[in-house]
């Protein structure tokens, strides 16, 4: 089959390969810097369309859980890949308008991008994701004979993902979610943010020529644009539906978490939410590196407008000298960072509502000018905002617990030796961040032992933005940071929210999946009889 | 610490190692043999008292998190084994005057419970459980250079753990939730069925037993004995609770599930529920072996008086006249096996109308006699029941497809042509179970295809009843037989439920846990840089 080697933005909803424009609405999305709305409408998608994509992914999912091989798959996602970087610059451009966030962000989004879908290819080719595990018959065993039996993981069935507004591309259409569920062998029905209704189309079409390019069926992908809370309704409730993945705000997360949970059949809901983040800094950090801390967290809370899930809202300094000149030392290096747009209008008003509520708070003190803080700038345009507090207000305030989404930090003065119980009282985080130098280790081992219980990643003398796409990531964390603790949006690992056992009783070696036969004709590593090994099993 | 080598059953819940009796309230467990109360009332547990003992298992976690390291829990898990074999004779006996299930049935029962025990102490000696994945730096990467990435599991916290009435040791207070719950490092508390409190009872007082001679916290394991909902809730509700362990009805699961999904911070419930286990039996397999089948499968539908989730309750035979004579010598087996009592009262009384509403449905023909049906003998007696319809009926009867929970299976006469499409219209089951001869295989592939997508277990040419303890088990499988397809109960992946996963981020050496240093000090089998290996890491 021939695909386009370009490609032009229709509006429509994508129902496998097929154009969809059953309503009678449409949407457009408006350029960050400007303000203005961008040239396609979008056909917002009826609950009818989210159940036809749904019907559609269910059919699909029976015919290609049986016949798709690994490989087969791994192709599939390299040429995504091969696609996205072909179309670099049409997509970086929709994007940037779309966003606001840049071209050279958003071409190191596009580069991460498609190595998030190599690496699941690479997972794919290794093979031993499949979690086989091998036990043979033994007649002599007590207190009975046992049986042969041979368990692996076979994809869980069709997957809604919603993305978020903040990774138009690597949580978007072609992000993360989708390349796991696919990598797993699940059909995927997007609901695309609708702040970038042209990113998502053009990542779509991109997953559309790559299917075709490898002869996967068409109802591997479909991509819902949609504004309306009905639509994403009637894609959680469709019968089809195995699973959801979504990255975004609690409110919605919840929102969606709830739906799924009260289903006739619930389903899982991997939802990565808010998280403030929680940086500790410790004396002897302070003492040796104060400056290229503050440096770092600056670009950390105002890189990418601190849109950011793992933005650090909250920084823990010692309550002295040292901690007081820090933490001036840091709102000077934000307010001297370039004021930047948010993603729209919805996030700048929300985000000005919740910085006028902070500052009206008693204890909380202003650390960077103000400015724009009336909305009255160009387009969607924010500074970032440092404030202070100490920790009794801190502890007595809930409201300085939540997530400002945004170039926002909480910075709050605290005695060292206090920080470890402060940690242990933090609700779920994506991470924590601690800066401590080797004569500060006790205390910092302290500190570790009592925040590894809320949060999914430990970062040491560094910072949490920038979450690496490694084997080995975890970007996941307790509630509210995710609604499923067990599993990481990031990393390869993340293939496993869509993936289930199934055990194998006695079953004709000519009838097992391949990864399960005697010979272990994938080579894969296999864990037989309690040992890891790619050797045939012997029985 | 010394302890008692016996014990009295004192009847009081237990807080840690704690006798409480809070409330004014108590029960007493009755034999169903002779329908007659036990000796012992056992003290209702109130609300207070599960919220008590989930902030003592909050406490507990703290501390044992830190400080447990595996090779203790696996001395823990083996001394609990021990010790519930040194009271085995008292503990089968409670048991018996409790469920009637009889001493040969209950030792074997105590066996598998020790073995599953001491399975999930070598999972921990073996020590690749925690999934350590490590990724090093890399300055070089593009687009952006890699930090150094390491990550495993960690415990999830306390853990609370609700009992079924079938399996009074197997999955009760010492049974395969709690040990590998655990084994994670999480502790428990058992919410114990009420039809057994005295088994309950002597499981808890072996456990605490086991770690006070092997020096664990007393918090970490409770029992709660109750009947009320309102205490189940408060269980459920308690602020230190991480997961659910549930097995039982779908109902009761279900209206767990929705309390914990509906919590401020929702948890996750493993609740392994209903099934009906279906049977598909092929011509050939009859032309080879009907007796030996017929045989085989009337065992498995009356042992225990039928009252295993993997019963087999429905039996797909060809409609054809060796289906017919199938079906008679099966009744016939099914009917001359002795009668057995049903584990208590509300048991008895629910599969009593259960099979009442089942004979009058239309198209239902009855193949086994009337006897008891009128609730009129010893005890809790239930003799086994086999009851026939054909395929259309069995479709358009969504009551046969429900689970009758004791001896009863219904017959469903169909085409063998026309099982792989009425098994793709199944229900999630924990099992389906396939009898085929090698003639037949291009037939029974497309059916296990066909099964797969709905079952946690396929088993051929045997029966589904008798759960085996093997690694590679998964006893689990999509709704109503559990709420999580993504896990387990039996097997030592059960461990999975209660992990989660955490990432470390340039963490100094020294501040790693062991599983993560650069030199393995445990010698575990790690994925480092997309390689499995025991080897350490060289950076």
């Amino acid at each position: 089959m021939t695909v386009a080697n370009e490609f032009e933005l229709t509006g429509a909803n994508r129902i496998g390969r097929h154009e969809s424009r059953a309503g009678g609405h449409s949407f457009t999305s408006q350029n960050p810097r400007t303000g203005q709305p961008g040239a396609v409408p979008f056909a917002e998608a009826t609950p009818a369309e989210a159940a036809a994509a749904a019907a559609l992914a269910g059919e699909t999912f029976r015919q290609w859980r049986s016949t798709s091989q690994p490989e087969a798959r791994a192709r599939f996602l390299r040429s995504a890949a091969t696609r996205l970087r072909d179309w670099r610059d049409r997509i970086v451009a929709i994007a940037d308008d779309e966003t606001g966030l840049g071209a050279a962000r958003l071409n190191g989004e596009l580069d991460r991008t498609c190595v998030q879908l190599e690496s699941f290819a690479d997972l794919l080719d290794e093979g031993s994701y499949v979690d086989a595990i091998i036990s043979v018959a033994d007649p002599q065993a007590r207190p009975v004979a046992r049986p042969d039996v041979r368990r692996m993981l076979v994809p869980i069935g069709p997957v809604a993902v919603f993305t978020p507004s903040n990774f138009p591309l690597a949580f978007g259409v072609a992000g993360g979610d989708t390349a796991s569920a696919l990598a797993a062998g699940c059909p995927v029905i997007v609901k695309g943010h609708p702040a970038h209704g042209g990113t998502s189309e053009a990542c779509a079409r991109a997953i559309e020529a790559a299917a075709a390019e490898t002869s996967m069926p068409a109802g591997v992908l479909s991509l819902l644009q949609a504004r309306s809370v009905e639509t994403a309704q009637a894609l959680v409730a469709a019968p089809e539906l195995e699973a959801v993945a979504f990255t975004g705000s609690e409110t919605a997360g919840r929102a969606i978490h709830d739906l799924a949970a009260a289903r006739r059949r619930p389903i899982p809901v991997y939802a990565e939410m808010g998280s403030v983040n929680p940086v500790f800094i410790g004396s002897g950090a302070l003492a040796a590196r104060a400056a290229e801390i503050a440096e770092g967290l600056a670009g950390s809370i105002t890189t990418g407008t601190g849109q950011f899930c793992t933005k650090p809202g909250l920084v823990f300094v010692p309550d002295d000298d040292a901690g007081r000149a820090f933490e001036r030392d840091l709102a000077d290096r934000v307010a001297a960072r370039p004021v930047g747009v948010m993603l729209y209008a919805g996030l700048h008003t929300t985000l000005a509502e919740r910085v006028d509520r902070t500052m009206k708070l008693p204890g909380v003190e202003r650390l960077t000018p103000r400015t724009l803080d009336d909305g009255s700038g160009p387009g969607f345009a924010r500074p970032g905002v440092v404030v202070a507090t100490d920790a009794a207000t801190f502890l007595a305030t809930p409201a300085l617990s939540e997530e400002h989404f945004g170039p926002v930090s909480i910075v709050v003065r605290c005695p060292t030796g206090e920080m470890v119980d402060l940690a242990s009282r933090l609700h779920g985080n994506l991470t924590a961040t601690i800066h401590a130098e080797s004569s500060e280790h006790a205390w910092a081992a302290a500190l570790a032992d009592a925040v590894v219980e809320h949060v999914g990643r430990v970062v040491w003398n560094g910072y949490p933005t920038g979450v690496a796409v490694t084997w080995g990531m975890c970007h996941g964390g307790p509630y509210p940071a995710s609604t499923a603790p067990a599993h990481t949006s990031v990393g390869v690992t993340a293939i496993r929210r869509f993936l289930r056992p199934v055990a194998f009783q006695n079953t004709p070696d000519n009838l097992l999946p391949e990864a399960l036969r005697d010979v272990n004709p994938l080579g894969i590593q296999r864990l037989v009889e309690g040992v890891w090994t790619r050797e045939p099993v012997r029985r």
